[in-house]
Formats: structure tokens, C-alpha cells, sequence
């Protein structure tokens, strides 16, 4: 903990216009105040930010808030939701409801016979504790081992081995003459999403899915220590999740159902029926269970058949792994409970002085399916520290130009829920009104700093970087051990869905940001993620956690206090071309033209710079007299450049995936996980190559012209003059 | 002619900062002026405005636009451009041309025998000008008489009669027993929509249509004399039109091709072909054409059959009319031409100083399907008019607080398409700055004002008119005129497709006006609306013309110069709830409810009582000391107001007619002409009529549901704070 710089309290009172008119003495004063800077600069509020960091603070937030197992809805999770609230109060703070659609385990029961006329033996399905495991008790309080919104249902059936369930995946079972007709899958976690696991095992005419834990994945080698003696997976360790294809609450598909709105009350909110949720093909049509990777093997020894290929083997000491079905028979029962309940968002506001109107929203969720200490709640403990650092701001005096939002989502672990409803019920008051949403899921999971963005704001997360501390050298700058080697950081995109910013870049177009310490974790989703993996494994001094807060705050508040918004569209086309050429380059010696594209980019590339331009002769004019005098011009420029990233959407939304509407930035159909530029287009290339049809490669160039066009609509927005 | 007010010039300079710290005495000068009122306010700005009104000019523009016939694209539109683009040169102005596709007649012929074995005598098809007509060499440059985009073909059939072609008039004679399969359809102009005339007929079976001006509606009755001795259609006279049903350039649905954005050139432009045009349904598959109330009683002479009901007759004196089909035989050739071709949109810019980035519009079309004195060209000279005292005033000082765009459009008459085009383009632009839209078409076509809004216009028209003078009788204001012996005026809302609002309104939501002198004139769209026409029986003074131009000027000046912008969301939310009351009315004793969309209404209601209460506060301020200070407040204020509109968009927008986004105000799907409250919700009631499925009361429930959350939406951008 380092010592806060002592600062002058601000001036508490300033001359009104009133004493100007009374006294041509004071009006000197006044004018002199007036046009020379405020007693403590922005940039100097800035530096106080960075050195308030307290990681006693950060560590003291995440014990207290992974007590308990809290998944979204339970009384647990009320309690962090009541304690979260409590810590952001002096902000202000308050909470706001919704009733969604969330599946719960009633019923599991999973067997294993070695062939069909063997008798079975069944799996607890229990995750162990260890001796001496602190969070003993409080375990109890888990949800048990499950896979929300899969199918209920009771299936036996032979199992065959899927590897890590991907689309290539089936397909190689297909030609090896692997016929998955009513079999049980077993696939490994690992490397899409596992909803889309599901998916593609029911495509293949499987009756069920067991996901297991390769210890291959997750377990550290032969060297590594499963948890408490090292951070890797226990061999009991189950990796829990969502089977959910959607985004938001399945019942309210592009709208929200905010509590009280009215159920049961007058039928003011609608809502799609269970059923009809089942008929969306969102949520799993067969039943799914996942596992340990003590029963993945345990599985595995009972499939028989065909050897399946060397890259689908487990680590070595692991049995031979074989592609089946059979002759071993999974019994798989489950029995989930899909019924409304109630979440809660939680917001502070910090309202801005100048632009009230303008917001710059921070998020987070605050659900997780066991203790959560990574995924989120290291995210949610770098919130509350860099909120206090905030609140501390506010006492010596800072306000922010724009308005800053604290949120705290719940349920996004079944789906992006939390964030997803408010983003819906509130679209055209944020794309009217939102500069940027900046997320952090889990903001520590282990060492090296992890960034993604859409490409406006890669220069501002650079420079922030230049000025926050390498957690783990105090030698160097974040940015100096971000780049390592290289001569310049790799910034990741926001087409992925695996957590919140999805609904604010795919839905409405809002400038984002997600950040990260270390990249994927051994003990996800587990019973294991908990306060003692974190101070063992994760972030022993906290120092992760601080610099997490650190940088995301630095980049709030450049975005919420910077006279001109530090949005950069040149880096944005210069994305943009790259992008191009490696998906033209995916079709090379096709009828296809990437011309309307990169014409439309070079627009955009001129537009940008021309805006630029105008930023530096404004800017030139912040150090002299004339800024205070003109706020609408500076307001006239930061609107053009916050809409522009709306433009990138377009109001038809993907071909047969309409919620997206972000025409650069979208999941791929195949891996929910998986970030995509041009979605759109890439989703009709996979479709065309399939088919080889003349139309289809029409309708790929259909795709290329549609995103053309909204490169050029976001010219035009960047673009001053009326034309 | 009134004489301008002589008012004095203003101030041509101010002191500027460095001058008030130079000097003291400066200092108290300055902050005098700062302070005061500026040298001529706004307001006398605006009397001033009214007092310039000159008749003369607009009717020298009047006769100067409307010497050739110049339909869109032709030499003599091309010509039209130029004067309005030279008119208008002062402001400046410049033109944007596009590539779209239009329609034109190669080959016509139309014979009749009265029966199935007697010779076919043929009509010449050819508006008749009478002795001394000054514009008879003119005449002869004219497009003939056609139907644009009607289906190419020879066509022999029996005749049947069909009434005014709406589908009740399809659905009695099925009842009748009369089949249309093959016969060519006889309807009259004037309820619905051409291009609807012609759909139905065909969704009727029919071969081809054939439509006439039915004496009864056009010709004035007993004493009704034709033109040129009195306003009447004389008996040649035939209605040219467009039979397209959809909006802008048919091969650019939803995107436009400026020229040089790459015809040709790298296929830089995405384009349908024709034949994609002609499969998407919104241009005929059948042959049809228009003919005179002259011809139209020849065929009527040769159908025999049932009689036809008496309101299908037609006025006293003429043939009776029968149903058929047969015994006459219609013979119809057409062949048309459709090929891209380029049209022109002509944009003057005032820019405003406060606000440059805020766009008040002010549009009208120049295409004629003839001469076009009335339609639109009335509106032009009222629009240059208009801008010639702009221009007075600018030579006086004023600069406008926001943009004023003057835009005068091309190709209206064959659906929209110069106006949508530039809308589509500018689609983001546009909604993040777009104020307002004005609109007029024909400005005069008679007496009495007619005035269309979205409601949170109605206010300031009302106001507006209690300052311009009726033209009709200088002792009144045209507020007087207008609400007649009533107590409040109707104002019309802007569903209807016939017009250039369309795509302001429908496809992003832009609040808009439309107004006009007079409703409907007999010799709509013929050869005979000449100068001569108007200056006889239209607006012999033109005191209507430049009445149009004030109150035109005197809206667009409020929306421009108003420091906060004078809507009223109040109105709307009243009018939404008559709407809604009026349409529930429609579905007693169905299950569907429509509490929800009350219960937003009400919502609707409180959040623009609240925005309206702090504009009262906020003005204030402005007549302290305090609002000059706070440029950003009212900018936000204002931005709420502005954005509200938008969110009565939603951006899948109607079920099955995407294109059309706004969900309260849209065209009747069976007539383009006829504006909708809630078209969603009305297809979907028109759907559940016919088959009365519970599954179609449901949608009907659905997209009551979906109007509810849009006008929700619509509150939160209203209410300031962050919830």
C-alpha cells in the first residue's frame, strides 16, 4: 500500500456573474479564474488516482466476497449484491431487478457400464474438498455439478469419443465411419464454447453429452500439483457452466422484463413460454452433463473401436483413448428446473459536471457459479478498490466531465444476462447517450496483461498502460512488460460472447474495452475457485488486482474527464484493412470482390484523419482563451466520433442471427468464444464453401457490399460538413 | 407585395476575449453586450422574415420552372436543377446525383371492340391542348400517358369493372360471382393508391388494368367546367403515375448508389438487376395503363353482365355501369423501358452558428410527371421564395443558431427516390443530427391549410400559424382560417407513403411536418397542370404561395434559432393514447390487451411532463444571466428531445416490410396512400380477421407489445438522469 500524494483542497467557491456586474475588481478576478486552469488539473487528479492504489483494499473486497458459492439468484448471491451496494454507496449506489429465465439442477444421476450386458456403476458427481479446506462447509452450499438449460431426460446409450467437440471434430467421426446416432458423446473442454459442444453432438445425432476435464488441458503435466499443493485442476474438479446459445434471458429475446414491469400484473411484460424457448434451438434438445477428469478417463476406458487420432490423445499415462460408440454404456438422468427469477443489477453513479449526459460505464458481473474468486469476483474487488480511489477523487474536490456508471451485473454466467437486459431496455437512451463500456470479467487469473478493444481506443489503453506499474517488476511500466519483446502489444477484438461487453459492441455499437491479468485458469468454473487459490496461485500480494484497477480506471477516466474524446478512427481503418486482406486471402480464386470494402476503408481512413486534424486545431485551442467559449464545437466533435461506432451496425443485423447487429465485430456461428471480424461475410464464406453454388458466392459478395456500406455510413458520421 | 420592415444593421463586430482583458471599460462593454439581447433578436428576426413575403417572386419562379414538362432525369429536369441550383447559389448550394432506376413507355396501344367477334377500334392516348394553350409546343415534349414500372406486355381480355380497385371492391365482386381470371380490370383513380389499384387487380387474377378518371370524382359535376374554362380535368385528360409500391431506386433496397460511387467502375456499387426487382413483388407482373374519363365511358359502354351496385356508379349523365366481365374486349400493348438513369438533388446550406452540426431540413421534389404547377413546382417557388428572404436576412445580420438544409428532390413521382436515396445513405448521419424534417409537395392546389405532423410539432405549428395572415383574407391569421368554426385545427399524422417525408419519418425517425394549400385538384398529374392553371383557378394573387413559404419558414426558423427546441412530447403522448383507444376499439372481444401499451403511454406522458417542466426552468435561465453560461444544459436537453423520436423506431420494423421502421406512424399495407397509426399492429389485426387463429390474436398481442416497449424506450431517452 502505497501512500496517497497529499494534495491542496480545491477552491470551494468561484464568483457568480452576479458579483461580476456588481464589482470591476472582482470581474478581473473572476475573469482571470475564469480562463486559467482549475487549482488541480485533470491530469494531476489522474496521477492521484494511480497512486491511491490499495491492495488491502482489493484483497479485503474478494475475501468478503467469496464467502459463499453465489450463483446468480440465490440468497448468497443477494448478499454479495447487499454488500456490493454497501460499498459503492458514498457514490451514490442502487440496485435494479429483473425476473429471467434461469435453470437450475433437480435431479443427476450419470453410470457407467463397461459393455451393454455389464452391470453399472454409477458417478457421484461430487467435488471434493481436501483436508483442511477452509471453505469446507460453505461448499456444501454449491450448486451441484451441471449444465444449465440442458435438456431434461433419461438416456442410455453407447459412448463415443468427440475429442473437443468441434465442428472439425464431427466431421472427422463422420469420415472414419463413426456413426453417433444415439450415443452419448464424450468431448473435452477446452477450446469452444460448451454450448456449442452440445450443439454439435445433437447435430450429430448424439443423445446426450458428457464434458469432462481433460487433465491434458487442466492439469499441469506430470510435474503439475492439482489444488491446494499447486493451481491445477483436482482430479474431482468439475468445470460447471451454460449451454445456452443466446444472449440475455431466453424468455425476452431483445427486450427486458424489468421486475415489477408487470408479471402477473396486467400482462404489461411479454414473454416467450419454456416451450418456445426449446423451439428456439438456443438451448440445448438433449440432456448434457459435465464431469471430473477422474470420470473422463474412467469413461474412457470403457470405449472400445477404432483408435482415435494422435491430437486426440490425453496426456501421456492417460488409457488410449478410442473413438467407439461402445461397447461402454453411459446412463445419463437429469432433471433441470428452467424457472424465473429474480436478479439484480447494481449501479453507482458518478455524475458528470460538464456532460452529465454522457456516460462512460464500467462493468463487471458479480455471479459465479461456485466461490467465484477469479471469475468475477477478482474483477468485482479491483471495482470496489478503484471506487474507493474515486471517492477519494471526490473528497479533494474532482468531478468528472461526463458521467461515470459503476455496474455490477448478475446472472452472466447463464448467459450474459445481467447486462444483456439492461443493455435492451435502455438502447436508445445508450446509443444516444454512452462514450464507452469498459469491462472486466475476471481481472486476475494469473500474470501477464491481457487487452481487447474495439480499435478507436487501442492508443488510449497504450498510453494508460505507459503509466501504470507492472505488477509483477516494480522496474517497469504495464506497457513495457505488456510488449515484452516485441516492439508493440497485441490488442484483441470484442466479437467474442463470452462475457458482458457482448450486448454493448454486438447489440448497439457502444466503444469498448476488456481487459485481464493472465489468460484462462486451471480450476474454472470449479469448486476450487476460491480466496485460497487466488492468495496461493492467482495474486498473492494483490498486485494484479490494483494494476487491473489501475489501468482501468486511468482509461475511465481519460474517457470521462479528456475536453476531446481520445477515440483514434485511423487505427480503426488500418484494423479494418488488415481484416480485409486475411479474409480475402480465405477466398482467393473465388468470383468475389473486396474492392467496395477497401474503398469504403480508404473513406474512412481520410474521414479519421481529417477528424484528427480537426482535434489538433481545437486542442491547440484548450491552452489558449477560445475553448471555454466554444463547448458545442468540442461537444459537436465528441459526438461525431462517439457515434461513429454505432454506424459499424446495421439495423438488419446478421444473416439469421439478427440480435448482432455490429457488422465488423461478432462471435462465430461455431464457437460462441470465438471473436470474428466481419461475422457476416464469414458466416456466408463457411456457407458458400459448403455449397459452391454461384449464389451463394453472390450472397457472400452481398455481405462484403453490406459491410462496406456501414464503413462508409460511419464516414459520414466522423464527417463535419454537411454534404 | 408588402414592403419589408427597415430595420437597422447590426453590430458587424464584437469585442473578443483578448480586448476584455485588455481593458477594463472594454471588459463592462463587452459583458453589456454578452449579456444583452443581441443588437436584432431572434424574434424580430422572425417578424422580419414574415414581412418579406413577395409574391411576385414566387409566382416568377413559378413560371419559370414550369415551362417544359420535365419528368425526373430528363433534359428539362436537368434545366429545372439548374435554376433552382442557381436560385439558390447565394446560400450556397450544390448538388448530389444518384443512379436509380426509372421507367419509361416505349410502345402503348389500346384498342376496344365491344364484343368478342366485332372489330377493335384503338384509342389515340393523347391529352388533347386546346386552341390558344401557350403551352402546346411544350405539350409535345411530354412523357405519354403510362404507368411507370407496369409490366411489359400484349394483353387481350374482357373487361370488368372494378370500381375504385380497393380489395373491398375485389372482395364484393368475388361475392358476386364475377371472375377476373384473365379479364383486364377497369378501375377508377381516386381512393387508393395506383400501384395498389394494379396489385390487387392482379392478386384478382386479372390479365391487365386499365385505370380512368371517372367524371364523377374529377370532373366538377353538372356545372363543373373542364380547363381551361374552368379548374375541372377536361375529358382527355389522363393521370400519369408510378405504380411501384415501394420506396427509392427499386435495384437499391435500402442503400443508395451515388454516381461515381462506381457504376462500372470496380462494382464498387451493389445493385439488383431488374428481374430481382420484378421478383421482390413491389412492381406490377401485369401490363396496366391510364386513360380519360372520356375512354373510360367507352369501355364502360361495352360491359355488359350484372349492374354494377350504385356507389359504383358514376355521376349523372354517364353510361350505367355494369360488371362484366365482357362482352367488350380490351386489346392493351405496353412496353416499358426500365434503365438506370441519373437524377439530382439540389441542397442549399445556411449554417448555424451555435449548432452547425444540427440539421434543419426543408424539402420538396422538382420532378413532374408534366409541367407540374401544382405538383410539386408550387412548392419550389414557395421554397425559393422562401430562401430569397433567408438570404434578406442574412444580408441583415441573422445567422441561424442550428443548419437550415433547403433540398429540393428528384424522381419523387416514381416512388420517393431521390429523397430516400439521400436518406438511406445518410441514415447514421442523419439520426445523430437530424432536428427535423419539413415537407412540401404541392404547396398549392387551392384554398384552406392542411397541415401533417408528428405531435410533437403540433404546438409550434399552431403557434406559427396564429402569425402568418390568411391569404384568403387578409382580415385573419391563418389559425383563424384553418380551425374554420371550430376549436382547434386537425392535424393530419404521417403514415402515408405518397410523399418525401416518408423516409425521414418512417425509416429513421426524424420528426417531421408536411402542409399544403388545398387538398387535391382535379387535373392532378395531367398535362393540364400548367401555370396557366394555376394562375387562373389555383392561387391567381399567389398570396397562397408565399403563405406557405411563411409558415413553412416561420417553423423551419423556430426549429433553427429556438435556444431549446420547441417540442412537445405531451401531444404525442395524448395522441398515442387516442390512437391506441381508437384501435383497441377495433378488437373488443378479443383476447388481445392493450394495458401495456397504455401503461407506457402513461409513462410516456409523465416523462414528457418532466422534460417539459425542465425546459421552463432552463428558460428561465435565459432570460437571467445564468443560460449563456450553460451552452452544454440546454444541448442536452435538446438532445433528448431530438432522440425521443428515434426510439419510435425499432430496427427490425415491420413484420414482413422491414424496411419500414417507425412502429407508430406507416403506410396502410393496402394503400400507400393511407397513413396508419400503429401499421404493425393493424397488419397483424387484418392477418387475425381473416384467419381468426388463436396463434394470430397472439401476434396481434405480440406487436402490441412491441409498440409499448418503443414508446418506453422513448421515455427513457426523455428523462435525464441515469436509473
Amino acid at each position: 500500500m502505497r501512500e496517497p500524494l497529499l494534495l491542496p483542497p480545491p477552491a470551494t467557491s468561484k464568483p457568480t456573474a452576479m458579483a461580476i456586474l456588481a464589482s470591476l475588481v472582482v470581474v478581473v478576478v473572476a475573469l482571470l479564474l475564469h480562463f486559467a486552469a482549475s487549482p488541480i488539473s485533470k491530469p494531476t487528479y489522474h496521477d492521484l488516482f494511480l497512486s491511491l492504489s490499495d491492495n488491502s483494499t482489493a484483497a479485503r473486497h474478494l475475501r468478503a466476497l467469496t464467502l459463499r458459492p453465489h450463483v446468480a439468484s440465490s440468497a448468497a448471491d443477494a448478499a454479495v449484491a447487499a454488500y456490493v451496494l454497501s460499498a459503492l454507496s458514498a457514490l451514490p449506489a442502487h440496485s435494479a431487478s429483473y425476473g429471467v429465465l434461469l435453470s437450475f439442477p433437480v435431479r443427476r444421476s450419470l453410470s457407467l457400464a463397461p459393455s451393454p450386458s455389464a452391470p453399472a456403476a454409477p458417478f457421484d458427481l461430487v467435488q471434493e474438498v481436501y483436508p483442511g479446506d477452509p471453505y469446507a462447509a460453505a461448499a456444501a452450499e454449491a450448486i451441484p455439478t451441471f449444465h444449465a438449460f440442458a435438456a431434461s431426460g433419461a438416456v442410455a446409450g453407447p459412448v463415443a469419443y468427440a475429442n473437443y467437440g468441434r465442428v472439425e471434430d464431427f466431421e472427422a467421426l463422420v469420415s472414419l465411419g463413426v456413426n453417433l446416432t444415439g450415443a452419448v458423446v464424450l468431448a473435452r473442454y477446452g477450446k469452444i464454447y460448451r454450448g456449442d459442444i452440445v450443439r454439435n453432438a445433437q447435430d450429430a445425432g448424439a443423445a446426450a453429452t458428457v464434458i469432462y476435464t481433460d487433465a491434458k488441458d487442466y492439469g499441469g503435466g506430470a510435474a503439475g500439483k492439482p489444488f491446494p499443493e499447486g493451481p491445477w485442476m483436482p482430479p474431482s474438479g468439475v468445470q460447471i457452466g451454460s449451454t445456452y446459445r443466446g444472449l440475455g434471458d431466453p424468455t425476452t429475446p431483445g427486450w427486458a422484463c424489468a421486475t415489477g414491469a408487470g408479471d402477473g400484473d396486467g400482462g404489461e411484460c411479454e414473454r416467450w413460454s419454456v416451450a418456445e424457448v426449446a423451439a428456439s434451438g438456443l438451448v440445448p434438445g438433449i440432456p448434457s452433463l459435465p464431469v471430473s477428469a477422474r470420470d473422463g478417463e474412467a469413461i474412457h476406458r470403457t470405449i472400445g473401436g477404432r483408435m482415435a487420432p494422435d491430437e486426440w490423445q490425453g496426456e501421456e499415462g492417460s488409457p488410449v483413448y478410442r473413438l467407439g460408440p461402445g461397447p461402454g454404456i453411459l446412463n445419463l438422468t437429469y432433471m433441470g428446473n428452467e424457472t424465473i427469477a429474480t436478479i439484480q443489477n447494481v449501479f453507482a453513479v458518478i455524475e458528470g459536471k460538464e456532460e452529465p449526459d454522457r456516460f462512460v460505464l464500467l462493468g463487471n458481473h458479480r455471479d459465479a457459479w461456485t466461490f467465484g474468486a477469479v471469475d468475477p469476483n477478482s474483477g468485482t474487488a479491483a471495482l470496489l478498490e478503484l471506487a474507493q480511489r474515486l471517492w477519494k477523487l471526490q473528497k479533494r474536490g474532482w468531478t468528472p466531465r461526463r458521467t461515470i456508471v459503476l455496474c455490477s451485473w448478475d446472472a452472466e454466467e447463464y448467459g450474459l444476462i445481467g447486462s444483456t437486459e439492461w443493455v435492451e431496455e435502455n438502447r436508445e437512451m445508450l446509443s444516444s447517450r454512452a462514450v464507452a463500456y469498459l469491462n472486466v470479467d475476471s481481472a486476475v487469473a494469473g500474470p501477464g496483461f491481457y487487452s481487447y478493444a474495439t480499435p478507436q481506443l487501442d492508443e488510449l489503453i497504450i498510453d494508460a498502460s505507459k503509466k501504470v506499474q507492472d505488477p509483477d517488476n516494480s522496474s517497469q511500466t504495464l506497457y513495457e512488460s505488456w510488449i515484452g519483446s516485441g516492439n508493440s502489444p497485441t490488442i484483441g477484438r470484442l466479437g467474442g460472447g463470452g462475457t458482458d461487453f457482448a450486448a454493448f459492441v454486438q447489440h448497439v455499437g457502444v466503444p469498448s474495452v476488456d481487459i485481464a491479468f493472465g489468460e484462462g485458469y486451471p480450476v474454472y468454473h470449479s469448486l476450487y475457485d476460491d480466496f485460497m487459490w487466488m492468495e496461493k496461485f492467482g495474486d498473492p500480494m494483490f498486485h494484479r488486482h490494483v494494476a487491473a484497477a489501475s489501468i482501468w480506471g486511468l482509461v475511465a477516466l481519460r474517457l470521462a474527464d479528456d475536453e476531446i474524446l481520445p477515440f483514434d478512427y485511423v487505427s480503426y481503418a488500418l484494423e479494418l484493412q488488415e481484416s480485409t486482406r486475411e479474409i480475402q486471402h480465405d477466398v482467393l480464386g473465388t468470383p468475389v470482390s473486396f474492392s467496395p470494402l477497401f474503398k469504403s476503408i480508404r473513406e474512412l481512413k481520410s474521414a479519421a484523419t481529417e477528424i484528427n486534424a480537426e482535434k489538433k486545431a481545437l486542442e491547440r485551442e484548450i491552452w489558449g482563451i477560445k475553448l471555454e467559449k466554444n463547448p458545442l464545437k468540442v461537444r459537436e466533435l465528441n459526438d461525431r466520433l462517439m457515434m461513429a461506432e454505432r454506424a459499424f451496425t446495421d439495423r438488419e443485423g446478421l444473416c439469421g442471427r439478427q440480435w448482432y447487429k455490429h457488422l465488423i465485430y461478432g462471435p462465430s456461428q461455431h464457437n460462441d468464444y470465438g471473436s470474428k471480424s466481419f461475422p457476416g461475410i464469414d458466416d456466408a464464406i463457411d456457407e458458400a464453401k459448403k455449397s459452391n453454388a454461384s449464389e451463394s458466392w453472390r450472397f457472400v459478395q452481398h455481405e462484403v457490399y453490406r459491410v462496406a456500406r456501414a464503413v462508409t455510413r460511419a464516414s459520414l458520421v466522423l464527417k463535419g460538413k454537411f454534404t
